[in-house]
């Protein structure tokens, strides 16, 4: 049988190549690979891509069938569009500002459910083990599921996961310590959507802040700002 | 478009009256709708189909995108054939005891790690907001979390997580206050994948207990028994 996986990471190389310095020299990136390299991640106005190749490396490792390539392309600090590719699952999701969201071609609608009582969330455990932060989002999930609502979910992706927010099979995704390059792609889809973003404070939303909030609505994602504890984090940009 | 969840349900429907009554008169149903309805649901040795129309109901709700419907096969209280289909993915998972299991026709192969810290867990949060249920939930999955292993997740469907370890995608799955129609049908999706299935104890697995380890290796449930503490739930025949 064919590697179906391989798939995903041919088409992360192949992508990364075809949108790389060859192509739009004059432009800038960002990207998990960059920074590893010691490259500094600063948003500027120029173009920007923001890249992922592979988006839940640890479900790669396990072939748990959630993995995702992640573009997002800003300009002026701005989200122009977002591609998000669920590899394993071969769904194709699109935003670009102002001419809405799609997977497949089909168009996103957020759910607009406003209870957060009839809310399904999706969130992660994130990648760090200290015994503080574990506590902190463990109490953050109980206070949230608490409240009650439906369920919490997770499926191993940031991008992913707010793509799920998009299509409206859940009603919000937070998370703290994620990347830019976790969410410049799917963020568009989401705002196109019909959903808004916001920081995990219940202010802006700030690319660069490694948190946030995606919702269906308003009303949604402000009840879960008002839960939760923050943890911090330094910025992508404060290097 | 057509309604994705309609095919569902409605082949939900065709297997409950497939198998039920009319066809097998001499043998036994247990289901949650049966249950639902006042039915006792006591195991004997007779031939029982135990099923689950809808696995994920919460999930069936918001459209997210994992339900199955689940078909567990028991003759003299052991598991003779189980069947999931997850809807949505369209993957039909089926095993047959001594006779291995597949999913959509391919043979799967649990993961044999042995290394907990090298593996990927999924359980769920369960449906009771009990203060203190819901305390033991994240205090296991923290405990867990810890120790530490590559992280945890939850599609929202028992059968689906399962079949996940099945499948080597996750090397656990463990659950409390689920019921035999939650398990049956993939607990021999499990074992004939080459995985094993125990109680939260540590003890041989019983389908009526309400809960469940399964596992990719021995070594990997008996870790995971050691360190989560029991949540006491009514057994499913005791009624």
């Amino acid at each position: 049988m064919a590697d179906p996986w391989q798939e995903c990471m041919d088409y992360a190389v192949a992508l990364a190549r075809q949108a790389g310095e060859e192509k739009y020299p004059s432009h800038s990136f960002i990207g998990e690979e960059s920074v590893a390299a010691g490259e500094r991640s600063v948003l500027t106005d120029n173009p920007t891509w923001i890249i992922d190749p592979i988006d839940g490396t640890t479900n790669f490792v396990h072939r748990f069938p959630f993995v995702a390539v992640s573009i997002g392309f800003v300009v002026n600090k701005e989200m122009e569009f977002g591609v998000v590719y669920s590899c394993v699952e071969d769904k194709m999701y699109t935003g670009r500002k102002g001419r809405g969201a799609f997977c497949n071609g089909q168009k996103l609608q957020v759910s607009r459910q406003e209870d957060i009582t009839k809310s399904l969330l999706v969130t992660e455990l994130g990648s760090l083990r200290t015994p503080e932060i574990v506590r902190i989002i463990f109490s953050n999930m109980e206070k949230l599921l608490c409240i009650p609502v439906h369920g919490i979910r997770g499926v191993g992706t940031a991008a992913v996961n707010m793509c799920l927010v998009a299509s409206g099979a859940a009603e919000a995704y937070y998370d703290m310590g994620i990347h830019c390059w976790d969410m410049a792609g799917a963020g568009v889809i989401v705002t196109e959507a019909g959903g808004v973003l916001l920081d995990v404070t219940g202010g802006p939303f700030d690319l660069m802040s490694r948190r946030i909030i995606a919702a269906g609505s308003k009303t949604v994602a402000e009840r879960i700002a008002k839960e939760i504890q923050i943890i911090p984090f330094q910025r992508d940009d404060d290097n």
